[in-house]
């Protein structure tokens, strides 16, 4: 596709997903703290997989997971991100290039194998997430094709719209300043969960979080599990309600999926409130299974719920 | 785990499986057959999953499936089969590590990548098969552990029982005679479903293939899908409901799983009815989700249902 034609590019951690059950027991002896992600390194790696239980692999990566979504609404993706020469490298290309995205990021051919989460589901549906950056980190700005950026709706520069997802508390801890200049010089849509916002503004409370981040970008697009989220602009705060789901298996994605709903949205003309619950939808159909990649035709699933 | 305390050890093709969701058309497209599996070279292998869709990756393997179901019961087992110094060789080998399967054969360094089977699945549950072997074909006598299969419960020679499985329809059809004489000689419990074991006696006539394996080996189980399965011996013949499942979402493993409960249950001194019950259960487990190994302990759904 030309690059004028994409709606949404993405530049991410280019990441294949290790995904096994667990028990808290286990999160416990490992030192986990639910819910989180944490960065290991190679060794790390090693031992947690020689330890955990059977896994199945599925592309993933929070940025390229949205890219996923956007193309399985019918939107035109494109994504930059590294992977290694290895097999799971050629897993994650496959995975993306099969739904119709972009991807042309050179591999890391001397570098590091390709990055995997090892992520522990427990039964209560919460991912407990272990990423082992790898290729990644050789992602540099000889990577980033500028032609690729000036046509897409959402991305970097040039007029385009740039939007931000804060991934982590934890990340949001060690970047706190960064991230908050980030968002008030750079960032058009942010997207955060209730603990990030809250930790990026430093308060407990989400009603001081979300006046926090009123007018520091053009929207703020805050997720609350199944609480739903709210979109808040300098002029108005919008509630949307969490789709429903029959029963959650694994809430992986369920962030990146949003994000997939709403840029899709946003990128074709709708009201931020159905921004919104094209986010829910997608978000829902993410956490009834596991992995954080659509299952079934979202395009189908948004026009069945008269969104598209 | 010392060799004697193994119930069963299977040999067989080291395969991790790539699941993807397709329709009819594709299948048509492909000239592939609904519901069989075919052998496939690199060349084709890589030619289909270029046009595949997204996948998700999971060992799999008939036989190290049935083994993996053996150890979800609480069941003890080994592995002997050949995958490739790789990362999907990795992937395999730690799955079935990690659930307590002894597994030691040694990988082939030089030789072709880990196989792969690229598993069709379309709405109605069905899969289609397509299996490249690589390093599955480097499997020879060398790797045979005798200590291991004198200890094993259901193995190959020193008193010890033979099972086998007859895979696939075409490879019924392609091994006939070799197969029958196998049956007649070698084999101690032998595992079909109805279109193969028509296929190997050469009849449409289901009752008239029952007549025809009866006697040719100590037991035959014979798997019919939703109308469960007959247990064969040269005196009776019992019949075993399906166990129930609330949906149907992809068939892949519903023998290998089978086969799993039907073993534990023999060499845990269970009667063959209960043998059976045991088989539908974990084949009902394994059918509800993708992938050919269980996602929940089949030791607790076992005990759930008093069969163990």
């Amino acid at each position: 596709m030309p690059a004028s034609e994409i709606d949404v590019l993405g530049i991410g951690n280019a990441i294949v997903d290790v995904i096994a059950r667990t028990d808290d027991a286990f999160l416990t002896k490992q030192g986990l703290v639910k819910g989180t992600m944490a960065l290991i390194d190679s060794g790390r790696a090693e031992s947690l997989y020689g330890q955990m239980g059977p896994g199945l692999e599925m592309s993933g990566g929070s940025v390229a997971n949205t890219i996923a979504g956007v193309a399985s609404l019918g939107g035109s993706g494109a994504y930059i991100g590294k992977v290694g020469e290895d097999q799971l490298g050629r897993v994650f290309a496959h995975d993306l290039r099969s739904i119709g995205v972009r991807f042309a990021t050179p591999t890391s051919a001397q570098g590091p194998a390709t990055a995997r989460c090892l992520i522990l589901v427990t039964e209560d549906a919460q991912r407990t997430m272990n990423t082992f950056l790898g290729a990644c980190v050789e992602l540099g700005p000889e990577d980033i094709d500028e032609a690729l950026i000036d046509g897409a709706d959402i991305a970097h520069k040039a007029g385009r719209k740039v939007s931000l997802s804060l991934s982590d508390p934890f990340c949001v801890e060690r970047h706190r300043a960064d991230f908050r200049a980030l968002v008030h010089h750079h960032i058009d849509i942010l997207f955060a969960n209730e603990i990030e916002i809250c930790s990026l503004y430093e308060t407990k409370d989400f009603s001081a979080a979300m006046a926090a981040v009123r007018g520091e970008c053009d929207i703020a697009v805050l997720t609350r599990s199944a609480h739903g989220s709210v979109i808040v602009t300098p002029r108005e705060s919008i509630a949307v309600p969490a789709a429903p789901v029959a029963k959650v298996i694994d809430t992986t994605g369920a962030g990146d999926l949003y994000a997939s709903g709403f840029l899709y949205g946003l990128t074709h003309g709708k009201a931020l409130a159905d921004c919104g619950k094209l986010g829910s939808l997608c978000a829902a159909e993410i956490i009834g299974h596991f992995g954080a990649r659509p299952e079934t035709s979202l395009k189908e699933l948004a026009a069945k719920a008269g969104l598209v």
